[in-house]
């Protein structure tokens, strides 16, 4: 079985906190919390913005950021990543200067409030991608959501975070996890940047909803099949559409929906022996899982 | 019983549409998603951002965007707030120039992607808030969850949605939903806003993570007692502790953790007449709740 390339580190102490409180029947209790910090990403000498993190893989984490945004091309040649953690701060450094100063006063400006999703430039970017016609067999999804969801994680541990696996036939190959779910995916998009791991054959599998920012970075990253537990909206739709991209939701136990690209699904497996996963995904110390 | 001020429309036509897809034995279906559209917002002539959302009450979203972000404060008149649905533009107009030209030039370097955190003159007013010592009984906490959870709502409907519902004692008011949690807070404070609401008395109750940002928004709207049925950040928890906010999570059934201000707590309720809320939860069409 091929193993993880990336996987949670739950054990790790610097991701998580023990805090003291009190439970449902005033029981004192001791439970453990993700940890949230800031990470003030640079481009050269430009602050381009400041994101809650985890803390982990920091330099994929900004890489991906910039890539996403289509702050990065594949015209500029990365010289340099610096993690400062002292002062949270990580520069990546292109060969020539980049026009990140112009784009930086469009992108500022459109740029959502907890979503993020930019315009202008990133849509163009979109609009040229040819994603290949993958398959996605039904038996593969099934493993895929059951190796992800009894993986050891964060989330499992400590609650309150999203995932991203990045996934090739029925095996997860880099399972990021942060408290934003564009973190994970932009710590994805780094790291395959940064080990020149191909997208034409993989699955993005995520914990947080499709909504039209996880779709156009989906799209950017070339990558052709989105999955996720959780739920749709109508322009992330629209957009998967528009750009050839199977996207499925919903995925629990033997159910799923695709909205878009059903046609790269091949269905093998026999959804009636798939087990309800009830017990599998649920956090230590809780009945249900808490990750939104 | 005290109705609703504000509820979910589920049945609104603008809010969801119907899409076409295949579910998991290759069946055809036809489900319902929450809309997802761009909002831009103005502040006087200048244009400070473009959020995702359902698109139901733009003026309370902008309102509250502004005020969460200090970008509007106590000595800004509002004099006007214009929503222009053709071109999905809000233009909130104050009677004296705002000094948000300053303020937008510090805020949008740091504002966090999928955070939306804002640092600088927004701590200001968080440091400065002395939050009421309001009780909050378990009893109310429990009707609470039971109501909203069986309000029709578009998360019951459509799913890949977050709630956000100021509530006094056990009495849910103001039911506001969105596809970010931050604008379904951010219209709640709008709404607060416009209506002269008084924030003293009351409790927030969000579907979403207790992650710093919404710890600081809660904080400035000056509401004392904030719930969830998620989970916790470290950094949250450190901010709810300094400002002396109720900070309580992980709320299903009976249980629920609380790591900040349990001094407000009154355990008049026994948790073991609590049903477990497995029924009552979970969408149409779908086996599990999956908002996130």
């Amino acid at each position: 079985m091929k193993k993880y390339l990336v996987r949670p580190e739950p054990n790790n102490p610097a991701l998580t906190q023990r805090v003291d409180g009190v439970d449902h029947a005033n029981n004192a209790i001791n439970t453990l919390v993700p940890v949230e910090c800031p990470l003030t990403l640079f481009l050269n000498s430009q602050e381009i913005v400041t994101v809650m993190t985890i803390g982990d893989f920091p330099e994929d984490l900004a890489l991906g950021f910039l890539l996403n945004q289509n702050m990065l091309t594949g015209e500029d040649i990365v010289t340099a990543v610096e993690h400062e953690p002292d002062i949270n701060v990580v520069v990546v450094r292109t060969e020539r200067e980049t026009d990140f100063e112009d784009k930086l006063s469009k992108k500022t400006r459109t740029s959502g409030c907890a979503q993020g999703t930019a315009f202008g430039d990133v849509m163009e970017k979109f609009e040229s991608v040819v994603l290949p016609d993958a398959p996605l067999k039904t038996s593969w999804l099934y493993a895929l959501s059951k190796a992800i969801n009894t993986t050891p994680s964060l989330y499992l541990e400590a609650g309150a975070i999203h995932g991203c696996v990045l996934c090739e036939r029925d095996k997860p190959l880099v399972y990021m996890e942060d408290v934003g779910r564009h973190n994970a995916v932009d710590k994805v998009a780094g790291y395959m940047y940064r080990t020149g791991l191909s997208a034409i054959n993989k699955i993005m599998y995520t914990t947080g909803r499709l909504t039209s920012e996880m779709i156009i970075k989906t799209v950017q990253m070339e990558i052709p099949i989105l999955v996720s537990r959780s739920g749709f909206t109508a322009w992330g739709v629209e957009l998967a559409r528009q750009a050839n991209l199977t996207l499925i939701g919903r995925t629990k136990g033997k159910r799923f929906v695709a909205l878009s690209g059903s046609h790269r699904i091949e269905y093998d497996a026999d959804p009636e022996i798939v087990p309800s996963e009830a017990g599998h995904i649920q956090r230590k110390g809780s009945r249900k899982p808490d990750a939104d």
